[in-house]
């Protein structure tokens, strides 16, 4: 049985409060998505079903290579981290899975932290590796790269790591490795830009071999940071690219932060489904490059035409079509566990919204080039407030109505403190 | 009495079609609002209040530097401009206002278009000077500048535009000039930039001297477009330091368009205010540099957060807070009077979600440096589906609950194809 | 024997006059470059190797949406902008070929025209389609899109305008097509991109099965303009899917003003070297936007880094490497053929330039990690005054030794403005 | 007399090796610039006399929130980083002035720390607070702003701090404060802008009050990071208007990595000038954001820009024209001494080539209109390669011909690693 973080009393009570008018908002809601031949409880089933996996390195607070500022009760290592995450999945229902992130949250034995995240109700996703630090008594330095570094025993030492993060994932029940690299150039004429992809090419490969039948290996690209004038997977087309070189068990992962300004990622988002090598995503939100920030909590609209890709390809039954949703976010001013539950939901939220989308009217307007139909079609679905839809999928899987709110009452940093003495430095890995 | 454009009776009646669904929509709507102790009807009346105005030019179909595709019964002068911008208002009925363009709305009599214009319901807002393009038997081009030329002759050819317009103006009963110069250069070297600049000042001095005592002068800022390297008010910055040289009738117009990439515009919007130097807006969405799409059709959470600090300034009083609200779009695949009615709406939405912030609430959290409780009573506000609020400020003013609705219905292109042949010339003036 | 425009005595004179300062300059220039180990005859042979194609279209003045400011004995037809190709290439010497656009460089007798070419030292490189325009008497519209309409009438009317175009460039003696569409969208949801490009992909498709054996078809990328929201090209990304779909015969075509802000130019055209798509350029300058500024005139070193690929491409001996360099830009405010003659100039700096750096000891600074040593040798090369060099490439080719200067002595506009009268028209059919 | 770091023999051995063709190619130069009616020595002169002081943070390798990779015998306190600094000056002879950041500069004898630099042959100009770390034993966190914190302790706290740093300051010599704060918000509402910037100033007029006599203080602007929604000083348009607001003692500082994607850089210092208010410069050069590049390795063009506003304000003798220019580099994958001196040398050269325009040609080509002209009067400055006056204004103080070639052959880090044994902490403070 699953063991509770939050007093399932006091989410019981919370509930209580406000499940009255949670049910005519939803009752109401009911009536008008009727009118538009929208059953609400399909709806709420899908959502549901619905998962994003929130990231062990989201649970403490994050920085900035200027400063971090601690919160209080930070985990200290990835049992903490569970628990955080377990907090955050009674309360959203949506957050079943952790990613986790190595070295960081290696432990002596994987069975055993399998076991403490099952008992909480966790399981594991996509494992990420970090070849973009230096660990204590590391023998190659990444300073000037890691899968693309000129020495090859550098290389080496990366891919080694890469494998090592596949054996420890199949350990807890993961399926796939995401690769993110930092490696690039400050200075023009640094790297030569093709002999470098090559080396990351041919480092890949042997990364590629070793996954096991079931799993893939997921491309994140990046415009710039932590090099400032090239880097490898610099945007979705060198990634794809090296997908496709790869094989049909890598693809493309996107993170919305690492594009170049005003880029419409949508269309990268419905680009990558096309060549059916569509990885999943790193949610976030950002205004200037990889900033991290809550999902949503800046461009809802856009998150929400991302969502309306992917329904459309769910819709099409698109094939192939089966992508990992993950949150990527530094918190850096406010409590993890609250960003975490705020952001998971307002994914969620997209997605519900994006389901609400007439799609045979919009085929229809689209045929007919009838723009303002088409866009007043989308807004219709985003001006809907599904909130009753969200609120009551979590209440009828014992999750609050008002996450925030609950895990507010509950006092829970508080509560743990004592437990958690600050060490000053992030468990996040971060800065 | 009011000229109506559309059948009353045709409003009415899909009107009536609606009014059942409105009526439940808005009291539930109205029951939600209460627990968050917000009265409804004070909202609809302030959204009743609202006014956002017409750009005579919107109504023709624009065009790029490419190409231009003419749409059906373009309207082909000011009058046929004002029957369009009629219909918009009959619908809406929150665009009273149509700011006029000189010279392409230029008439022999003045007096007589403003009672055109009255007889439609409609009035006029700041005028419009164009220093950007040279007219037929003009003595002196613009090829290299108006209003900045090196050319004397130029600058006070120039000058005297913008007189007239101001006279022009007076007739027509607006209170406002809006400058906008296309003055800048293509390559490093070509402009002098302090020497522009304060030629740039020399002629507005001169402009600025011939308002009449109740008249302003809005300056707009571009970043490009139509010079490529610099622009002579290029930023905020630079507009906001001339209209304090100016005086206090002068004040600096904010374009959502005209501005670098990623740049937070709501945070220009508060220190215009701050600093008492807020015009108004030219409202449009864009995703790339001017691109004059419909509001809101892309970032509706930013033109909220727009509306916030708009809001923000009328609840805190802020002394000298008047801003004039103005559309400034370039519709090309759509039917103009569409766009412009679905974009009025927008920007009335935006407001209306704006009122509905709990900004005592909002203060309390900003004071605690709750950041997240700030965001989310941000969003409880953007989240509402305010829609019923909106449909029924315009059913309460005879307008139409779903506007392109009801005018699809009117067929009103069709109807006046026949007066209006194609001349092949775009009456926006604009390619 | 070639028909010369300028005066070959003035040519002459005008040298003469800068010959031994030349010589004095090239000898010192000699000294230097030895003492690196560079021989400059062989620099200066392959500077008089170099060759730019001229567009036909820039030979006309631009303009913006807002718009056209005409210049003096504009160019009205395809002979006419010929003369002036020739005047570009007689005192630059590196710009032999005119790369037209169709339907404005039509002709009825296409050989005659090849044969105009030819008398004036010219010949014909990669054909434009023109789908972003609709043309008189046209039947089917492009407004909402040409080779992605959702109409399949409009459609094959350009796909088959796209092949009388290769049947054209075949009689002019081109071996390639440069299709660029303006099709995309202005509204989200406007357009299903993955539709949209399904239907890019067939229209093309039969576009590539019309390639005669030795022709090329290279597709142009653009992030936005004319359409605002998306474009179905929208970067290399896309670009390079798209032309691995076709096969072999296509190609990505780089435009440097076609990319999102800070995107790394110079990697893209590594990736598209690497993966054997590079097609070519379209070679101009901007800061915002396509702003289609005189090449190198804002972003030289921008300029030179990606010639140092190129150079590197050709050092390595890359295997499929061939590129096609063109000129494309907007002279909104220059004598087009003075920007057309500095730009070629420009092109040929950088690359001349990118021809002096070590490549050996660059080689070396990167298989160190040595970054400044690696910045320093780019910039070794970059600050090298070549201009000597080009002088004398164009002295031994009887071109001028400056252009520019020897262009206003001949007085050309003012020889030939009788015989050209303002049309009011731009011949370059933008605007 | 000045304590050499460096073998005075050494330089001049290196030195006497490249003697004679330095020799050779000033007096080819000579006769160039002669042609061109410019005085070599007289510009030799000038960029002896030209400075740029050098960050002391910049001596230690730089990192990103991601990774800091230590480099050999970093400097691990301010003395330790004069000696650096002292390197730097004696090779390239333009860098005299050090830039100290508080606290990481602090030391208990502020007289001890002027005579140790003093007999460096160094001296310490602009100091800088730091309020957007907190320091060990702090009693108010910075975590929420600093001088726009909400709670007036914390904000009195960072008050005390600058004015501290002024009186360190006074007893260093320097003449002015650079105050750069990280206050901003991650999250639209977490910060009242304008309450916020009320705060601001009122903090800053505290600080300004403190300031002696013949001090400055110096306000940078900086669009993000570590704030990731909003900055409180954003731009250069609410700098100056704080500026303004405090007096004439205040100015505005220009880092130009600090800007929006596209800005215009060059045009805000001349809006800087123009309005007496430009503070001076933090140099660097930058891609994406505050990438902190080593100066001019990118947009060396922008940069020769920018000194050609600063020298044409010179030669204009502007009013109150004195800026101050520092550089402000992280060096992540180089050493930092060699970086800072290329960098000096890339100023120092932009500084150069801008002294070679013709001014009184320029002018009279925009008199004209001759965008093309007046491009090509930039372009002959910008291209003339000037290394041989730079080198022979370091030869002619005893510096370093090839500063980074002789720094190599000292093997400096090596002769002292043994006296700074690695930390593994940053001396930078950063990260």
């Amino acid at each position: 049985m699953t063991e509770l973080r939050i007093d399932a009393n006091l989410v019981a009570e919370t509930n209580a409060q406000q499940a009255e008018y949670l049910a005519q908002d939803y009752d109401m809601l009911a009536g008008q998505l009727a009118r538009r031949n929208i059953d609400i409880n399909a709806i709420t089933e899908r959502a549901m079903a619905f998962e994003v996996a929130v990231p062990s390195w989201g649970t403490g607070t994050g920085g900035t290579r200027f400063a971090r500022f601690p919160g209080l009760a930070e985990p200290r290592n990835i049992f903490e981290k569970l628990q955080d995450c377990a907090v955050i999945n009674q309360l959203t229902r949506c957050t079943r899975e952790v990613s986790p992130h190595f070295p960081w949250d290696r432990v002596d034995d994987f069975s055993e932290l399998r076991q403490y995240a099952d008992n909480l109700g966790l399981g594991f996703t996509c494992v990420n590796s970090n070849t973009f630090q230096d660990q204590p008594g590391q023998q190659h330095s990444y300073k000037y790269g890691s899968l693309t570094n000129t020495s090859q025993a550098a290389r080496e030492q990366a891919i080694a790591h890469n494998i090592e993060c596949i054996q420890w994932g199949q350990t807890l029940g993961a399926k796939a490795l995401t690769v993110w690299v930092g490696d690039g150039s400050n200075h023009p004429g640094q790297q030569h830009f093709q002999h470098a992809l090559e080396r990351y090419l041919d480092s890949m490969r042997k990364i590629y071999a070793a996954l096991p039948d079931d799993w893939q290996v997921f491309i994140e690209h990046k415009m710039f940071e932590p090099a400032f004038y090239s880097t490898v997977i610099q945007d979705w087309g060198t990634n794809v690219l090296c997908a496709m070189e790869l094989g049909d068990k890598a693809k493309s992962l996107v993170d919305l932060g690492h594009h170049a300004p005003n880029v419409n990622i949508e269309m990268i988002v419905s680009r990558l489904i096309q060549f059916k090598k569509l990885a999943g995503f790193h949610f976030n939100d950002s205004k200037y490059g990889d900033d991290d920030l809550d999902s949503g909590s800046l461009h809802p609209y856009q998150q929400f035409l991302i969502f309306n890709e992917l329904v459309d390809a769910e819709y099409r039954k698109q094939e192939g079509f089966a992508p990992c949703y993950m949150l990527d976010q530094s918190h850096n001013v406010t409590d993890p566990i609250e960003s975490l539950m705020n952001s998971a939901e307002e994914v969620q939220r997209s997605y519900v919204k994006a389901l609400l989308v007439d799609r045979e009217a919009l085929y229809a307007a689209q045929a007919d080039n009838d723009a303002l139909q088409a866009s007043r079609l989308l807004k219709a679905a985003f001006n809907t407030d599904v909130g009753p839809i969200l609120a009551m999928a979590r209440s009828r899987q014992n999750g609050a109505i008002d996450p925030v709110q609950t895990y507010r009452a509950a006092n829970y940093r508080a509560a743990i403190a004592a437990d958690r003495p600050s060490s000053g430095v992030s468990g996040s890995g971060i800065v």
